[in-house]
């Protein structure tokens, strides 16, 4: 890495995973947008094809129209090259392949368990964090070894359990992780401040809010655009909208519009607790009591946000696959677009670049006092040359705590019995969690099923 | 109150309730027990008759056999005339009669819900809550006028809303609350210790243990006899009879015999958390969600347990009038024997007369560090003169955490909504119950039902 | 106030104090200098003349050149009409005149005790916190009264007595400290990155630092320029320059270079202690005990700073005084320039026109979990609309935690015996401060005549 | 060790050091004297004739009159062989010889720096603290081969630094450290309360005490006996004694009475602050400002305590020699006596014979809030089966908290130094500590001098 007046060259990037492609093509875009840092992308999937392939479309954003700055694109063939030297490392993984997501969601619902998205919390989450946690932990020990002073941004989810399992294998680990459910929040409040209060389209960015919680099931205790009280505004539009549900401010990102809801979830915790959740509905309903908004298919619809069924990811990755058939073939150009995800920018503050101040996955270091000690929470934070300094966020509010503090501690739990490769602490949480309303007996049973079934990727828990 | 040498003469304690007589004549048997302390009890309830005829059974124990100490008994008109002066104040009242009881285990049922206790959480436990709150209020406020340096001791259940709103109107009080429920758990202990390592008959005070929780959801982290860690004591005798429950090391307090259990619960918590619950199985189930426990009578019935019929405290009360009526007429003479609980000795300690380590209930300053400061939780404390100092018990355990914080917050949002008198917020917490797996509208219009049956003891609601 | 798009008009900033004049000009220039804002100030001083002055020179802001926005200079004649309505409130008050500082740093030299400067710690610091606080209780009351939503920004020292008191008597003030001592540590980070690394004139926000401390005894943790570790800088600057000084990168701020230093007692705490020091030496001599800077007036001059006199204050003042009447007369044109302070930003910050990172003096909520709650520290903060969330700081290092958390925990003191005006209470916390090195007795007497001396302004004290 | 009805045989104790003998033979008295334990005591001294002579001394207690138990003594060659199998290991080494304690106390007076004792903080307490950690690591590494479950016994000064050392080197460690300079002041408290309330001779164990602060700086923040509050008696003896000193309740344990005060620091410290410092004079100047009380010999003899000269110490130790000598010989015969420490009985504790509570020494995990975590306090903690419980004693209140964060800050400082044997580091700590009042040069030349005079013992410091 070298900097100079105004720029920052010869950065190594290593990108772990990416072969579903999505992710990849958007950091590639926002890279090639910013003109103040340049350097290689080396990536590393144990699909290697895929990375090779993201390679070859990696190297076309070079001459795209509007490009900035040139990226080397590169392979390794092993993580340990991928990690050498590296500054940042950016990890992006899918933990397992959807056939095992296909049983991670559709399991549980021959037990009667619906689940909205099933990769953070609930049955599917459980055990996706189980197969998670090894691959972290083998990322975390070659970072450990190869680029301890890199910087290292999480993408994968679950999100908590990731980021803890990095911390856990390697202390003194530079890692963050990053969502953008947040920024769907904001947006949504930017299309209501605009209903109510006339502003105008307004950036999503200008809506200061203040985050407590956990990934997912993140809350805002503080919400203003200029001399707004967003919360006041919130309230109204809950008043209104809480049976016909609202439908502007959509996410304009291609990657959630399959995702959408109506926001009648937001609007009737908010009406009962008082503070805004800011994720996706079908995120926030998989932390509440199932009875309220996931007993069954018809309250889901009811509540104006679907199950999204693992086919449809099946199909939507067979899109993005033929999408990287036709950008490589040149079939398809590449075009550089804002995709509005942080982690250029937060690159660029940690280069010293700029300051910014984003919401994003930390260890509690005091961040949120009446939390436990180093559960990742996620609050905001400022990025500045080479730091990242959370800010403090105050406690969760007291109406909050039964819902948030049960979740984080089960979030450590699932931590902790993956990392000791320990099912039957697993079990224990996962017959704990939110959302699993059989009797014990029943619930071990469904635990021991999905085992089973995704057992090729939980082989070092049998050793 | 005069101190001389070796005893405390002129000791005023105001006893406020204690209409329904069991705890009552307890004390004043543990009261004449004690040879080092003697004074006056004065009597108030707002069953005025009640309180006339404890008395004539009070002044009765000071011809007792065996009776070591003399006190007068007189009753009190007004609650202030019971606090002005007093060294102590002993609080057991009834909030409501048997017949809101009635409603709040078993309205309830109608809609599926079953309590086995109802009177500390879930949806009875709420309830009462509610009633309570009202008047603990009431009692604070005479204590700051009236007797602001005096001990005050709680009996009343719910225990945690009622010593947190002690303290939420009167910071300055010098309150506890008292419990024998993990007395149940050391003798239980004691009798394992003798049926694995044969060390005889041994008093549950010598069952050294460390206390994590909140009231009626207590755990141990330590337990050990003499060189015996009572953990792997308790390990074995989980593995042997989970299945069976254990019915030797039954509880002789005779207010206690009823409600016994085959300690299956306790049992099923050890094998799956590692942690020893020290409450009785009736107690314990009400914390944990419906499904494991509390699903439908029969689930109840194999776990060895018994949902508490309010008929059967009503012929239960009936019984205790019937033996007043006796005690009064001299058909049944009063007899001095130890209760086993810890109150006379609490209070002697207090005076100085030694020094004692029991568990209690007290705002959290510490002695569980992730637990919300200020909740009132439930830990081992140092009685001295003058004092009550809780011991640093450590963090509650983290497979524990997501368990016990939760219902920690909950009674903290139950306590403030009764101090705001806030039936919506009321309802809120309500929702989250553990035992509330109804669907939210249906929860509302059940706790609607709850409230209109015990309305006469909700005015200030309504107001 | 009034939000429009991109800009917010009618502002009121109620201005309490500010005849001394400098920060005022600043202010008005800075003002003038945003294009984004407009509105009133209202100006209150006890000498309603140099209100009046001010009025008039603030109003020749308008027409000078390169003003980008218009603001009407009001005089109130009493704190309440000041404060009315106001969005911001400015305090900048001097706590007496300079013949009571005089007194503070002079008569302890009678008795060999040498102070720099005299208005923060040590026994002057303590006599003005006297001063200080009664006239801080004052302005906190009328807040609550008149304005309590208001931003209250204070420029006043001793700071962290002055914050203090504020948050002590109003707990809901919307209040924080601002001082510039940091932002000349930074430039001379900034000179010594030049020097060391060739990186040319940057500015001082370019330097990254992570600050934990308290005002004017504020150090920094982390310290970087894009990829340039500081630590490292300085630990080379520390070795070349201990026994010369370094006297590039002087603060080019006209207020602060009569107060220039060599840094010879930055680089000897760096070399005992590890850390960087970030206030000028004259502040940072006074924290440490006497007898490592303040020995003797040989011993300053040998450490490369100077003891500011009193008299050199009046003639500054003098100055001062002079230059008004010729902007006034406009025998000399006021002029806009960048003054280098934060106020304006942070105001615009806070009215939602951008978010910025800086150091402010804010009550302990986490930010440094091992000072005391709620004492006042310095660190970075957060500015956004309508908030100001510090961020979390991390611990005090072992090695400086005893020399801070004795200051901090002599500054609580100080406000204590002030908000009880125990005077009794005061001299015992200036017969703990660091300067004061003589016996008990004699210190005592000390107190005394320094009480005695600026008597007309402890009035409060005596009633 | 074997429990058996009310007793425990077989009990191994390692007694680490006791070659100055009083400690050791204390402590087999009070071994003779407990009649429900009895086992093997084992002795380990660098100086093995002396761990030979107390292992004679030690068997002549089983036929002394008045013994109710029988102890083996052994004495073994290596550490290893001393801790293997122990159950308790009791630490009591002197750290150098007295001719290394006279360099601590003697040169610094050369340099016009008195201190009272010398072995716990000031220039001598930090040397000591150097020549003590090597060696407590070496013990608790031994402890953690050989015995990791022992309960561990520290009595060797500096006590902070000691225990500290312990759970640095080995975390897991079940140690505390004992002291009674707090005996003292509740000796000092039952006579005082004697010659103003008439309640006769008490017992120190029955005046109640809460206790913040560090080992030989501890403070009481409530007294009590009985009905009576001890700081409103202390108040009127301060008031009537600040002057003349306050002669009775001596400490009647032989080893104290050479060290006698009377009482003005203390009644200086509590006019001052308000608290009542519980330790001797001696002690508690020296972590006071030198200014205050050990300025020069006149200003110590003011103040009614002594200046305690090596020379008296080495005079003591022949005497303890000589006597070691007639015991051995049968010409003096040991007696058994009371020595009213409280080892024996927290041994008893810790095999569950009772449960006690009293002050000790142990890493703060919440006991006194606003002080470091892990860093050594002294406070209350319960002794029962196997445990020892700190009690929550609340926080350093503020008026203390500048005096005693500091030297919590510099014991931690010290440990830092000597773990990495870092000399310069230490050196710093020096510079900071209270008592060193020189200029920062000349007390480096001191602290050099003193190294190398005891260089012998620092070994490990230049390797």
């Amino acid at each position: 890495m070298k900097c100079t007046y105004q720029k920052v060259e010869n950065i190594k990037i290593a990108y772990i995973g990416g072969g579903s492609r999505g992710w990849a093509w958007g950091l590639m875009s926002d890279l090639a947008s910013a003109d103040d840092i340049s350097g290689e992308v080396c990536l590393y999937d144990i699909d290697c094809e895929a990375a090779h392939h993201n390679a070859i479309i990696g190297l076309k954003f070079n001459d795209a129209e509007g490009t900035k700055s040139r990226w080397r694109y590169s392979v390794a063939e092993t993580l340990s090259v991928a990690l050498t030297g590296a500054d940042f490392v950016v990890i992006s993984i899918l933990p397992g392949t959807f056939d095992e997501m296909e049983s991670d969601v559709h399991i549980p619902e021959k037990y009667g368990i619906y689940q909205s998205v099933g990769d953070t919390t609930g049955p599917g989450g459980v055990l996706r964090a189980l197969r998670t946690i090894p691959m972290m932990e083998e990322i975390a020990l070659g970072i450990k070894d190869f680029c301890p002073q890199a910087w290292v941004i999480n993408y994968t989810n679950p999100m908590t359990v990731s980021v803890r399992t990095l911390y856990r294998t390697f202390p003194e680990i530079k890692a963050f992780g990053c969502c953008h459910e947040v920024f769907g929040t904001q947006k949504l409040l930017a299309a209501l401040a605009n209903d109510f209060c006339g502003v105008g389209q307004i950036n999503r960015e200008d809506i200061n809010v203040n985050i407590v919680g956990i990934n997912h099931f993140t809350w805002l205790t503080h919400a203003q655009y200029r001399d707004i009280d967003l919360f006041s505004v919130f309230e109204k539009s809950a008043q209104l909208y809480h049976k016909s549900g609202y439908l502007k401010g959509k996410d304009d990102n291609w990657r959630n519009n399959v995702f959408d809801c109506s926001h009648k979830v937001k609007f009737d915790l908010f009406r009962r607790f008082g503070y805004i959740a800011a994720a996706g509905d079908r995120h926030l309903a998989e932390f509440c009591p199932s009875h309220w908004y996931l007993r069954s298919p018809e309250q889901v619809k009811q509540w104006g946000f679907g199950l999204t069924p693992v086919s449809w990811r099946k199909q939507d990755l067979k899109d993005r696959l033929e999408r990287s058939r036709q950008y490589r073939s040149g079939e398809l150009p590449v075009t550089i677009s804002q995709t509005g995800e942080d982690g250029v920018n937060q690159i660029r503050a940690l280069l010293g670049l700029q300051t910014m101040v984003t919401n994003v996955n930390l260890p509690n270091r005091g961040q949120i006092p009446n939390l436990p000690s180093d559960a990742i929470v996620e609050t905001n934070a400022v990025f500045s040359a080479d730091r990242v300094s959370p800010v403090v966020s105050g406690n969760v509010p007291s109406a909050l705590y039964p819902l948030i503090s049960r979740v984080v501690g089960e979030q450590e739990c699932v931590t902790e019995a993956g990392l000791r490769r320990d099912l039957a602490m697993a079990c224990n949480a996962f017959l704990s969690d939110p959302l699993v309303t059989t009797d014990p007996d029943t619930a071990t049973r469904m635990f021991r099923e999905m085992v089973k079934k995704t057992k090729s990727y939980l082989v070092s828990y049998f050793e």
